[in-house]
């Protein structure tokens, strides 16, 4: 399982020879480190914890990947197209073993608090993957079972590794809670701006297929809001999204009938409203930090942090 | 994801209606409640354990069955049948959480170690499956490699649910260590049986397919056994398998092409081997019993928890 984790991390490439490939962009263990330090340790007491969240985060990569069917993740083939679907599972479910086994052989009740948050966030996770595909085979979709199912798939684990440092310092619940509300909102931010790239994102920057939200039917925030809107775009959008639904041709799309629906979405709004949203949950993000006395260093980091992930191109 | 959940334990049918299907042995969670009685608690203080397991093992097995393909289970369609790969990724995905859950949500520093352990088995049964599985592509697996494996796959998980309710009752690593030792070798008894009945297995007491492990190429005890017996029947068994491997033709054999490899396992002593390693571990399992003072009516239970594995039929 070595071989494939390391694959998958970008260590060794399809022919197993050393290869130095985009690993990720590393925001959850980056907010794990910053977390200790914002309860006043030193960042390395948060380092079992940003092991433990990037491993849960890699092990729902691999899982997605191969339920999503997508076949490009960090610029390369994914797991399940190299090694094979069995390949793909088993190293999941071993690397989700790893980040509680990681946290637990410290021994101490920090260590045990902290799994127990990681282990309801991971929960969360997966609640949010399976409201996400159960959404693909779903006409309507609105805003806000969209914005709950984003902030399980990607808001927990984000407030759980802007937490999970402080707690293995010893910070007390109330403050891990505010921490970990400025990492839901962060989450927020973070998933419409991979909602947006998911349908106008450059492939060269992110490293997925073009088109790739709109190749799974996937009712990211783009699409619900705009056919949330009104109008004829939105109208327009509602009938061809509903005859792609009954239809088995979506994989032998031309380039052409993606960019169409791209269009309209982005014609009804769309693409505007995730836009604002992004901001939106940012500037929430950033009061909640208001609520933790910390060095201002490590705010500003934080919030530096919140800045990228609402600019970034990947 | 409780609808599937659901139907794999058996309370619903396909069609979502209530049932009252097989929902497996419970040998994992009766181990468990025992468990906390050999150390002196109420079994009571076993039940979190109890539960625990038997997610982890249901988490593998929804797993396993789509890897390996495996159509039945418990007299019916394996999940992944039903509800498609991606319904049996994602629920055995949240079954694996929850059991952390479980454990964790009591939240003392029992609840810690017990987790740890069940963490330490989950990765070890995860290594088994993932060598069981490249077992099935090499040619030639030894027998202390299967013995390994099996021990990992079956041993790890049966020796934590020996062990789990120990620890949340309050007994000692030593204590837990002994309990864990005849887990371990009941494991490896339960699992000889296992291949035993996944070549001879009558399908109506199983639930599986006939030939199950031939049909998947699995290199099961009787048959690593058969294969480094040597003598004519060995050798033809040999050349039968190395043809195998090669082709593709497995899945569309006939009940005769496996009854033939079937017979030269048996003539070539794998059959009769895997019976007597089964009585074998199983007299290692009462014999580590030994080790820990606990009340002659809990003893009395694990033993014939012990001979139930050794002659049951299903």
């Amino acid at each position: 399982m070595d071989t494939v984790a390391a694959y998958h991390f970008g260590w060794i490439d399809a022919q197993g020879r050393p290869s130095d490939g985009d690993g990720g962009k590393a925001v959850r263990p980056a907010l794990a480190l910053l977390s200790a330090e914002a309860a006043g340790a030193a960042p390395e007491v948060g380092v079992p914890g940003a092991v433990a969240v990037e491993l849960v985060h890699n092990f729902s990569l691999l899982h997605d990947d191969l339920m999503d069917g997508d076949e490009q993740r960090r610029h390369r083939d994914t797991v399940w197209k190299v090694h094979g679907p069995a390949q793909a599972i088993l190293v999941g479910d071993a690397l989700f073993a790893l980040a509680n086994e990681v946290l637990l052989e410290i021994g101490t009740v920090e260590a045990g608090r902290a799994t127990r948050r990681l282990t309801t966030a991971t929960r969360k996770l997966i609640d949010g993957q399976a409201q996400d595909i159960s959404y693909e085979h779903r006409e309507r979709v609105t805003v806000e079972e969209c914005l709950e199912m984003e902030g399980n798939k990607t808001g927990a684990l984000l407030a759980c590794a802007v937490s999970i440092g402080a707690v293995l310092g010893g910070a007390d619940d109330r403050t891990a809670d505010t921490l970990e509300s400025y990492g839901y909102h962060l989450g927020l931010a973070f998933q419409a701006v991979d909602d947006l790239l998911g349908i106008w994102g450059d492939p060269v920057a992110t490293g997925k297929q073009t088109w790739s939200d709109l190749r799974q039917r996937k009712k990211s925030l783009p699409v619900v809001a705009a056919l949330a809107a009104g109008g004829p775009a939105s109208e327009r959008l509602g009938e061809l999204l509903a005859a792609d639904a009954k239809s088995n041709d979506v994989d032998s799309f031309s380039e052409e009938e993606f960019a169409t629906r791209a269009a309209l979405i982005e014609e009804a709004g769309g693409r505007e409203w995730t836009s604002q949203e992004a901001r939106r949950q940012h500037t929430v993000a950033i009061e909640a930090l208001s609520g933790v006395d910390m060095p201002e260093r490590v705010r500003a980091q934080l919030v530096a942090l919140a800045d990228f992930v609402v600019v970034r191109k990947r």
